[in-house]
């Protein structure tokens, strides 16, 4: 079941911004239990969306009781929260008034295979670039043709993910995930101020290694760099962390910083089940 | 009245991938008495772009028939037309199979002023910026945020179009518009490897400058150059062709090359009853 502005639903206007322009925002968050993880911290990142955008931002404690009535009985579950500018007429200028549309989605749980989180997965480079658009950068918006291109350039089941970069060949993210690297026990993750999606569980990741004591560096990472690295990892809200194993052809081992930032994301978060 | 996939609709799936990540292409073609303007150029832009975005092309006498019912009984009007990759679930690969959504939906016949094409327009610089991103650049593709926020840069009716400028600051075109100059008599026009959309107007112009004579340069056009420029205009597929009277202060003449230009586009296009 859809609810779209709080009505059960299959369709959406085909007036909406967020079908001609993708004119709004999205957040994907995993349902445990009947609970949305991070419920706080996504609708956090939403409202900072919507103030960049000046889209307007729906009543949190509404978004609640309709995400509630959606999940409250998912053992395991994904929901997607989409905010578009709602229905307008042709052309870019903000519809007057501008009544945004509120979209909930409830998603199977994906059946991501747990040797992912055992023994890492394998990942590539993507040719896809990432544009530089500090406007838009950071933000979970619903203009994702260039990881519509990236996820498209391989078939392999066996690689679980594909890095981008951006036009000056830093490595940025994954398609669907943030991406850290440690080099002599410091952390490392791609500075998000030109390009790349600012994670909720990137966030919660730094959070965590901050309080083990974790030196933390946001800044470029070249190919050259990652191929360098002691220890990869992925992370996103469904997945939290996934060790990578290899790049390229390039082999890490999963050390033990890896490991301790997954036991801890695991606490508050028992995607694992190891 | 609204076509999806054939049928009248007024709403699109809640799990269309137009919606989820702008993953399609659109076109905005003039209808003037029945017949929509240019309509084998808009297709076979439609198709160059299905290409290059690996989208099902749809059969392009389906695509007329559907486009002549709405139409045909329509003195003046816009009809735009949305090739998006469809239904698929949550994931940026592509489903399998994947079947395309065709949308075409009829709009009034904007009311733009005559003034327009005979005094000319007002025209201001934009601050956002077009990221540079070539495997899109050219494409009339559904991820718009840019010229979103670039069109809600100002509010003054007076001011008919913002232009923007790539990150390095040369001038690519208009939120709606390709932007063209003149300059000791050569045509230029911004090259669009990069970023922008490359316009059926555009490209008629481009054939009938060549025709009279024009020698044609496309090229980066920096502010300085724009600002120097002898005369300057915009076209699409709607305005086929407004002279620029005034950017930032500076005014600029109406030229011989800009009229003529306009009369030619008024033979086969009668958009100006001047």
């Amino acid at each position: 079941m859809i609810l779209i502005n709080g009505k059960k639903a299959d369709q959406i206007s085909a007036r909406d911004r967020g079908l001609h322009y993708g004119d709004g925002l999205f957040e994907t968050i995993a349902v445990i239990e009947g609970e949305a993880v991070f419920w706080e911290r996504h609708l956090q990142r939403l409202e900072k969306g919507c103030q960049r955008l000046s889209l307007p931002f729906p009543d949190p404690a509404l978004l609640q009781r309709e995400a509630q009535s959606l999940i409250k009985n998912e053992p395991r579950a994904v929901l997607k929260l989409i905010i578009s500018r709602g229905e307008g007429g042709r052309g870019y200028a903000y519809p007057e008034p501008t009544r945004s549309t509120r979209l909930l989605m409830p998603y199977l749980w994906p059946d991501y295979p747990i040797q992912n989180w055992r023994q890492g997965v394998q990942v590539r480079f993507c040719d896809t670039r990432l544009a530089r658009q500090p406007q838009l950068a950071g933000l979970k918006h619903l203009n994702r043709l260039e990881q519509v291109l990236a996820r498209n350039e391989w078939r392999d089941a066996n690689i679980a993910e594909g890095l981008m970069c951006d036009e000056n060949g830093n490595v940025i993210e994954g398609t669907l995930s943030n991406l850290f690297m440690l080099h002599n026990g410091v952390l490392h993750t791609p500075d998000l101020s030109q390009c790349g999606v600012a994670g909720i569980m990137r966030e919660r990741i730094l959070e965590l290694a901050h309080r083990q004591g974790i030196r933390i560096e946001i800044d470029n990472i070249t190919k050259a760099q990652l191929l360098a690295a002691d220890e990869v990892f992925l992370s996103n809200s469904l997945i939290g962390l996934w060790p990578v194993n290899s790049l390229q052809g390039r082999n890490f081992k999963i050390g033990n910083i890896t490991r301790s930032l997954q036991n801890l994301i695991n606490q508050d978060y028992p995607l694992i089940h190891v």
